[in-house]
């Protein structure tokens, strides 16, 4: 049984097509199943064969963005995790591979752990898959690599949009807890006066004063200031910057606050600091915020770096379960380059497996080493790590 | 003197290029100058020599999104246009090449009558760029097809992303008066049930009640609805949605409110939508809307057909001046495809030149034979017009 859950990426396809290439030929396997959005599907008894479906099918599906058998938010407790464990049970299902975030990996654990109470011989294996880069043991995680292309691409463009039409221009990234997406807005700076020239980020407290400051500061030289900003910005209090400025309140399942899919951060944001930066009986300056929004996960021009390792990353999933072992998370190490013990000019890296518990319902956060000392940037070393995850990538040229 | 005028777009350097290298080698020009920021640069005597940058630099250029010269939001009267032409007369300035869209075209004729007038010798010229594609007598405009190419790809990606993770879905696109971009939103569709299933364009009037009627047609048959809408929808008395929604009420030079680098028609239209539909005493649906802001203009992914006639149009607006012709705007005219009088498999375009009194403020919109019947849709007319503009386009594949 595999399934995909969480909100999609631009790769979690090719994790999908690299299980089921990973399980062809296996006598251990008779049929693989693919279950329409996760769990849910599994309850709902929506649940395809995907044993015979062809190569070229297979293929065309793995380049394709988001999920293809669909994803869900639902976050199962253990009675939603004993309903699929029954299902399993029913339909003889000996092998699961839950494609997901954190949470994936959690319910996976969970499922796991009452297979081995009830004694039913259960594999069960989380396959990592989030934009936001904050699984534990993973140097990066598949669909980091994509989102961050969209993103350093989209702030090289604005940064020159910026500089053509001048003004303020706050651009809102995702990620709740991590900054290494808005952190990616910083990837193809070249010069100085080249935006984006604050990068904040929720590892680093948002302290209403300290921006202003910096901003006035850099609008008065420049004329501009172009900002990255993390959708998920706290203030010292850890309280959401968006909480504190928005109406916005809904909440999903999980209890956050909603902060995608809505521009309400950013055009709040913009309105404040426009406020606050307009001098007495004078003109306010020039301030417009976009939210990047769902592009950043679903855009169907993903890094050819993260195609491979996602897809692979399914295939070794699958070799594990196969080889006999339980359970586990599959996690991306990187054996050369920056941070290596032996740092080569390649770039490389290896799989390994984790426990669950390892993985489950814990958040990686931006090590200190690449949040520049003021707090409001990346440094050479973050850009060192991510380069090479991107592929080709645009040079702007100037007059 | 070369300028650029108004939002950027993505080959807006390509037409500059394509302007200095037409010049080169001439003995009619001496220097080749570039405003910076339209025609603020010119007043302010912000103006560099462009007459021995190296080739390498100009193709960097081309290749880079958004205006390098930088740009401006000045519509200048007849009085501002003086001042333009005095500073020509003391530069001895002898030609004009204004990139931008119709206002562009207006000042362009302003400055030119005004030297006329003067007894001084000047050749005034166009040259067309607007994504919006709303100047008359063009088959389309250079920025465009690359703001169309983003379009599309947006679109085709978040319908996979509703697809997944069901509910309904508003992504708002540029083009204040034509509804040419928002149509490129449908180009992707390959299957019936493939978003954007409402495509609402300012040429039919958005009607509140056939709107939500139609959403929740869909969203009963499907599951999801994703809509495209164009930050210019209007009522019937040709009110802005934006402006009936929304308090955002600042307005530009031109007396028109502000629409874009801001979530908020989105963001109520979606409120609004969310509230109508949520059965009394039942849950709401699942709404999102994400703007497609700036990325719209400045994606550093152009297509190449986009990129190779913007480069030709500047180069034949140069060819025009130096063979002696006094003004004019360039326009690109189909000679083959689809609505050709013959038409052939190959795409073919010719470049023209016609009164700049032809262009100046004037606004073409989107034909009735590429709008659907009902109003919101795109026809096959549309896409076939479409399709060979955009370059290559990435295929979805389902399971």
């Amino acid at each position: 049984m595999i399934a995909q859950s969480g909100g999609p990426s631009a790769v979690i396809n090719q994790s999908l097509v690299g299980v089921v290439e990973g399980l062809r030929g296996s006598a251990s396997i008779t049929k693989t199943l693919g279950a329409r959005h996760g769990v849910r599907g599994m309850l709902e008894n929506s649940i395809i064969d995907l044993s015979d479906v062809d190569q070229a099918t297979l293929d065309r599906v793995a380049a394709t963005p988001s999920a293809a058998l669909g994803s869900t938010r639902d976050k199962p407790d253990h009675e939603y995790c004993e309903k699929v464990l029954e299902v399993f049970k029913k339909l003889d299902v000996r092998y699961l591979f839950y494609i997901g975030g954190n949470d994936s990996s959690d319910t996976c654990r969970i499922v796991h752990e009452l297979a081995v109470e009830a004694g039913y011989p259960l594999h069960a294996f989380h396959v990592p898959k989030t934009i936001d880069n904050d699984l534990v043991h993973n140097d990066h995680t598949p669909g980091y690599a994509s989102a961050a292309r969209y993103v350093a691409m989209a702030f090289m463009g604005d940064s020159l949009d910026n500089r053509a039409l001048p003004g303020i221009k706050l651009d809102v990234v995702m990620g709740r807890h991590a900054g290494f997406l808005t952190g990616a807005a910083g990837m193809l700076r070249e010069r100085e006066e080249d935006g984006p020239h604050l990068i904040l980020m929720p590892e680093r407290a948002f302290v209403f004063d300290e921006v202003l400051g910096e901003v006035d500061r850099v609008y008065t030289k420049l004329g501009r200031c172009h900002i990255a900003v993390s959708e998920g910005v706290q203030d010292r209090d850890g309280t959401p910057v968006a909480a504190l400025l928005t109406d916005v309140q809904e909440r999903d399942a999980h209890g956050n606050i909603r902060l995608s899919g809505s521009g309400a951060l950013g055009d709040t944001l913009a309105q404040f600091i426009s406020r606050k930066l307009t001098p007495e009986g004078g003109k306010a300056p020039r301030t417009r915020a976009d939210t990047l929004g769902y592009a950043q996960r679903y855009w169907p021009d993903a890094s050819p770096v993260d195609q491979r390792e996602a897809r692979e990353v399914g295939r070794f999933a699958a070799s594990q379960a196969l080889s006999g072992i339980e359970s586990g998370s599959i996690t991306i190490q990187r054996t050369a380059g920056p941070g290596s013990p032996s740092p080569v000019l390649d770039y490389a890296v290896d799989l390994h497996r984790v426990e669950l518990s390892d993985v489950a319902a814990k958040t990686r956060h931006m090590p200190d080493e690449f949040i520049s000392a003021d707090g409001r940037g990346v440094t050479p070393a973050f850009c060192d790590w991510l380069r090479p995850m991107l592929g080709d990538m645009p040079r702007a040229g100037w007059l």
